[in-house]
């Protein structure tokens, strides 16, 4: 399949597809946005800015129209000191747990802002909601978390939009959190979000900054019509080669 | 906490945060991506735009760095038709759960496009990748596969952003379509997802629309410091309720 100059004008992509201008603005979102721990701000976040962030993921998409999520927004120190305790707690854990020469390495990144960040934001699941049956739940019953997870990455990036770094702290133990917040029986919390504005936002994920991980080439996780067929389509792959 | 005009010019705010015009781009991706099943056109989708597609969902935040989908693109019509037959079959089982009342709207429904779009994109999770211990997984197990809902999300928004329609179809087995899919053991399907071009783009998600169910209004989901605690803020309540 060629490239989209020889089809794109006045054709049916053209019809529904955003001007440059809009879709680089997209992308920008996509590869800017970055997972922060170390520099926010304490600066609050305005009303009218929360409200739009929020009303973003309230528009992610949801299994059977079910919109599982609720939104605890948590400015109370007290919490935050209760939930920071589970992160000391879980991370001390999980320090055990690498290689013994990745130990250091571990102990040594920052992980969270959850007192630091102006506000915390947690992302649940109601999974009563709507009823016991749900479209599109029927036979792969997690798909309502899922749909939390996506008014999660809608959240992030309406936030790296108005310029607000966004944090997802998942080192802590989930019964002990859903404890800490008094979730009813039906609630799972799905992401625990520190969220406010930042001195910077790093040029590349920290993980890979700090060597920890390389970024994978986009080819190598690509396969055609069947798993592990990764050289079928080369027109395709000389194309993603050049992104 | 006020509007932020009183804040904006000139601050924090202001360095990090997009242009107005950017901003809008953002959420127009966001309030007008579809969920799409019945509208899709046979035009093959240009390697460039599926390239730059799917390399916004590379860039998807992932636990621990750990970047653990791949990319499955099935234009195989065979493929196609088989995962097909999974849908059929667990549409049929699917529909006897719903009450009475709801069977005939239910059946009616168009719930997938998987053999009139032009491909369909298989995006898992490889439950092993970089090994068996990861940041931010050490006590929260299916943090891998949120990081692989991320992706999908990232997929959906420079889809749209593309003119690009997708539809996440979830009414099958999990264990057929791996066994379909013939994935190794590690590996398993997060979203079966159909893409193209499409005819037209809904103003309303399709399920709201057939009055299945409303959207909820914003401030029903929204929680101050604790659960339940719905009236602290009123002043937020005030803004959101104008959104």
């Amino acid at each position: 399949m060629a490239s989209s100059d020889v089809f794109h004008k006045g054709t049916i992509m053209e019809k529904h597809a955003f001007s440059d201008d809009e879709r680089a603005a997209v992308y920008k979102a996509i590869f800017n946005r970055r997972d922060v721990r170390g520099e926010f701000l304490a600066d609050p976040v305005p009303d009218d800015v929360l409200g739009r962030v929020l009303n973003a993921a309230h528009h992610a998409p949801s299994v059977g129209f079910m919109q599982p999520w609720d939104f605890m927004v948590i400015r109370s120190m007290d919490v935050r000191k209760r939930v920071h305790e589970l992160f000391n707690k879980a991370h001390a854990e999980a320090t055990d747990m690498f290689p013994e020469e990745k130990q250091d390495t571990y102990r040594n990144l920052k992980l969270e802002g959850i007192l630091e960040s102006p506000l915390n934001l947690v992302i649940t699941c109601d999974r009563s909601r709507t009823g016991p049956v749900v479209i599109g739940r029927t036979h792969m019953e997690w798909m309502d978390l899922y749909s939390s997870v996506c008014a999660v990455q809608n959240f992030w990036l309406a936030a790296r939009s108005e310029g607000l770094g966004v944090g997802w702290v998942s080192i802590m133990d989930p019964d002990a959190l859903t404890e800490t917040l008094e979730l009813p029986e039906s609630v799972v919390p799905v992401a625990y979000l520190c969220v406010g504005y930042v001195s910077q936002f790093h040029e590349k994920p920290e993980l890979e900054k700090a060597g920890w991980l390389p970024r994978m080439p986009l080819d190598e996780v690509i396969h055609f019509d069947q798993w592990g067929e990764r050289e079928k389509d080369t027109e395709f792959l000389d194309v993603i080669r050049q992104l």
